[in-house]
């Protein structure tokens, strides 16, 4: 396994407006590996006040796509092409955590898969999410 | 084709916190037809200023959750069972709008599909979402 | 909208001996589009005596694929990366009509969307399918 | 854990005649988890000789609806409602097998994942599915 370039993943983390809005922090950060975590918050609810479907998304995606970026070569960037997500059960928890790995590295897609699972003992499963992430050279804007 | 109760959708929608922290206001109701709209804003973007596929997300599956709402029985409620999203190109406007309507109404699932389209005159495309919803009794929490 | 190769699609529909397996045949080929059509056969059914959900899949997967197809520059080859399928009803009817098209076309990826009806005068749509395409230089085995 | 009613899978999976067609047998049951297996012929192909993606769904299918169906109560059938495969690579081996788990059961809907792999000792994964089914009244047609 190579050795995982941190910093890029937390330099890239750290430009992403919506994390930090959500309140959403690293974890874990290991090889084809991710772990975010995000409070709950009235906030990022839907009509009963479960976390919506949208932020659950959110959080899982960027742990997707973090996972794929441990393992891309140097000057890439990562995108999230597609994903899905299959919503377990209603999202209620003070914390959540998403746990994302690479299931298919590859050159230009890597497929990852997050489990998120409430961030008490329990670990309750709410929501896993199966995405397909492309790898492209990096471009700023 | 059914009256919708449109009041019962904006009750609804006013309870969904994600919406007005996105600043997502309803643009069109019909039958088996909602249209959501949302500006740009840089707290909810990705690392390269793009809105984050999370937000596009949020965005398209209230439209579909809704779209479905217009057609369920009164004292029902919606919940995503899962949804897929194709990000179709980077999500850069001033303004994006979710077109949602009803492929397959049903008593205890609806499909819905919803495209999200930039709120400019081109109304370029920059996702796609198929969504599940199940309908049930009403329970507020 | 460029001239379609014909042949081409022809050719390579010819070599998926699965398409020939299950009866499908080509019903319409056009810039960015694909229609195949397949009947119904109890050999491809499930325990109730609808068509499987794979035999139904296994169409719609052809259709978006060759969509693509029509839109790839000579000397590739394409290939799903995934696809997401929502079964809308049973699928019984004495013969089937996937009608796919190319929702965004891409040098590396298309993204293709199939619907499934039946080969009647109702047309009943029984399934729709979301497809990611990778666009590949030419490898024969 | 109930134990599993193997009579009814198995009298289930017989009536499946595409798992008999493709050469589907069962090589596991177990509470919320059935693994099938199924031999490479070439009659399932697609353009460059490996098994069509329509198949390894057709497979993965079957194993995720009968991994729900272990845990169905009596008097009740399962039907998928939407599934979701990434292809991680081409399917070429002499043997496949799909193992399905259900990773989120419920009276109406459970949601089952199948990991589709080689039938060698090396086990390289082809393919994964996400799949929601429902449960419902026994209707025999």
């Amino acid at each position: 396994m190579p050795e995982v370039d941190e910093a890029r993943i937390r330099e890239s983390f750290g430009r992403q407006r919506l994390m930090a809005t959500l309140g959403v922090t690293i974890a874990y950060i290991g090889p084809g590996e991710v772990h975010l975590t995000m409070p709950y918050d009235e906030r990022f609810c839907q009509q009963n006040g479960f976390l919506h479907a949208g932020a659950v998304a959110s959080l899982a995606d960027s742990a997707n796509g973090y996972a794929a970026y441990t393992l891309a070569p140097p000057d890439t960037d990562v995108l999230a092409v597609e994903f899905k997500i299959n919503l377990l059960q209603p999202a209620r928890a003070e914390r959540f955590l998403a746990r994302a790995r690479v299931i298919r590295p590859g050159r230009t897609l890597s497929v990852c898969q997050a489990d998120v699972v409430t961030g008490d003992a329990e670990a309750r499963q709410v929501a896993t999410m199966m995405s397909t992430i492309i790898i492209r050279p990096l471009q700023r804007t």
